[in-house]
């Protein structure tokens, strides 16, 4: 017998959502009909310009290593444009470019937890934030967010009560996945002057920054002593439909990149070169290819969360960023007499075809949370396909 | 203030390389020419009809996500070659698709090794070795390697000595950088016994694989009891002159490979999507584009190991793997006067043009190392320049 397996790997967390994959890919195999709202891919091709521009660097021989920290256009690029829009001034030292945005986590955890060491993370959120702070040691601590008829805003209460002389860090998802919630002026300026006076770093995870259908996104960076505490999540992933390239950046102060890039090197080398040209063309080049995905996005939005609102027990909040929309849906749950999230999930998505992720896929769900939310992603659906399964949806649980 | 960093990150080593590159870049941007025999890089093109196929599958949409252990149709085409040239049945289970052969190196570490575990490694061998191991808390224990006619072997003596009951893993590299050395069937067997004697697991490093320049390769997973205690990294940079597309692959027992595929969800997500293709025309596809590059790194291994041999004071073997040579030049940096191998590689580089690492760029130096080596990679320089700079290297030299 070979050694075991590391015991580290015991608090390694993952992304649950692929079991409604799995279950969908079955239900399908047996001649179903499926409509999928569980995932958090892009059913629109990437921008064409973006395309050729990475095709013409890959036939151009930009096909050999590059610096750990990505090539020097590029990294201007994202300083130029990034700064425009957060309203900073950035330069190149600034910049790591990575093989998508989710790399960032890993590095900003390694580069600012010890073990034993307290960070504070959105739940309801992207799972992959629990794992990470579990998996290298840290104490993973949630904080959750209230509905209201403006919309789902931070427990703050929560947050007060959640610090500790342990804590160091604050993750923060403005435009979050999974409720599509941003925070009002007052909220963000309140978790700003919460983490300064707590002294914490911050990973502004800013992958939905530009999926926005009306106003301007701000980041929380823009806000006076922010700069220094704080690591932007960038990805090209979803603005230009570009999620299976693996093209991101992290943001944040140069002493702190500066290890980034030592992880980097330690770890992916570099990012691919060639793709690194369509990054630059993405960010500076023309913007109808972004426009047009964001048009199609909203259509999408509108339809859907015009056909939820319609369903008996529906409540439903319509978010103004990211391809998400987190209705609570206790009343259904209860109705159906459902045993679990996984239950209420299966149950519909056999009655129906109708796949989507529940609560439970993003972070454990805590004993006091009486009601009951699903998510729905419209990022890899057609309107018409929106229509049809809502419609079988809302039958079904209308039959209950 | 805000808080320091994670106390971690003062274990993390880097290659440092890179210090050679910015001195002759330096050197280069004051009008000196530059003979560029540090790099690792490849300057040969990526064979057309890859590029082609990547070319392909990025215009036909294939730029969303994908599996984290990559397209079945990939790890099927690895599967196929890989178990075809290691003499062994794999299938895809066993496959778990990487951006680049470098991250199966922290995942190999981080799923097998708990702090204050040892861990065997090659010295002089890959910088990145020692780093992640100890990075990650374990007890890096290097074992060296003896020149002798027939060329460098593993000291076997000091592998038995370094055993300890905390030993569980040992690096092997055979065909290896930067010493281009191979394992005999008689070391590569005793390496097998040992490690099955005691229990370890092995991470075999195949980067250089397939750069043979005669014969056939042999893999140590090949050895019966191997298997079930070996990861292979396995990357398309080096065969097929992709190193700047970060294409790789771990390959190993199905239940340690689901770890793999896990600890990827939590930090690259899955590899670019498009470039998979281009893996698959690589493996399965027209090799002439592979034989060309070979072709060419023969000739200037021929080239550069015979001008050096006829230098005074280089003790060279010249290796049938790999795209470095590794000389043995303690005359030379004695007549030198040189106060470090630093002080010796920057008097040659300023008085010559020619760049090089020295054998302090691969991992600690030993007190008890009386002899001096240098590595030459000549993967980033044509014959011309060889030449050319060869000859001013051995002028240079030969006045000191």
């Amino acid at each position: 017998m070979v050694q075991d397996f590391s015991n580290r790997l015991d608090c390694l967390g993952t992304e649950t959502a692929f079991l409604v994959s799995k279950d969908a890919n079955e239900f399908a195999s047996k001649g179903n009909k499926i409509y999928p709202f569980h995932l958090g891919d892009i059913n629109i091709t990437t921008p064409k310009n973006i395309i050729e521009k990475s095709e013409f660097a890959m036939k151009d021989g930009k096909t050999g290593y590059v610096p750990s920290e990505g090539i020097p256009a590029l990294r201007d690029a994202l300083a130029e444009k990034l700064g425009i829009e957060r309203n900073i001034n950035l330069n190149r030292d600034n910049i790591i470019v990575q093989p998508g945005g989710k790399p960032v986590i890993l590095k900003f955890i390694h580069s600012l937890m010890d073990p034993g060491d307290e960070v504070l993370y959105p739940n309801p959120g992207y799972p992959i934030y629990e794992s990470q702070i579990e998996y290298n040691g840290g104490i993973a601590k949630p904080y959750s967010y209230n509905l209201s008829n403006s919309g789902f805003s931070i427990d703050k209460k929560q947050l007060e009560n959640s610090i500790s002389n342990k804590t160091k860090i604050l993750v923060y998802n403005n435009y979050q996945n999974p409720m599509g919630s941003e925070s009002s002026e007052e909220e963000m300026n309140w978790i700003a002057d919460f983490v300064i006076q707590n002294n914490l770093w911050v990973l502004s995870d800013e992958a939905y920054f530009n999926i926005q259908y009306s106003g301007l996104p701000k980041s929380i960076i823009s806000i006076p002593g922010m700069f220094e505490r704080t690591v932007i999540l960038y990805t090209f992933s979803k603005t230009y439909a570009m999620t299976g390239w693996r093209l991101g950046a992290a943001v944040g102060p140069k002493s702190l990149m500066k290890y980034f890039s030592k992880l980097s090197v330690n770890d992916e080398s570099c990012t691919n070169h060639f793709i690194q040209y369509g990054g630059i063309e993405a960010l500076l080049g023309d913007q109808s290819g972004a426009n047009y995905i964001l048009t199609k996005l909203k259509k999408r939005r509108d339809l859907l969360s015009k056909k939820l609102k319609q369903i008996n027990g529906v409540n439903l909040y319509v978010p103004n960023s990211t391809f998400y929309l987190f209705p609570e849906i206790t009343d259904i749950y209860d109705k159906m007499g459902a045993k679990s999230y996984e239950d209420f999930r299966r149950k519909t998505l056999l009655n129906t075809g109708v796949a989507f992720c529940t609560r439970e896929h993003f972070g454990r769900v805590d004993d006091n949370e009486s009601k009951k939310f699903i998510r729905f992603a419209y990022s890899g659906i057609n309107c018409d396909q929106i229509d049809e399964g809502i419609d079988k949806l809302s039958k079904f649980w209308s039959q209950l």
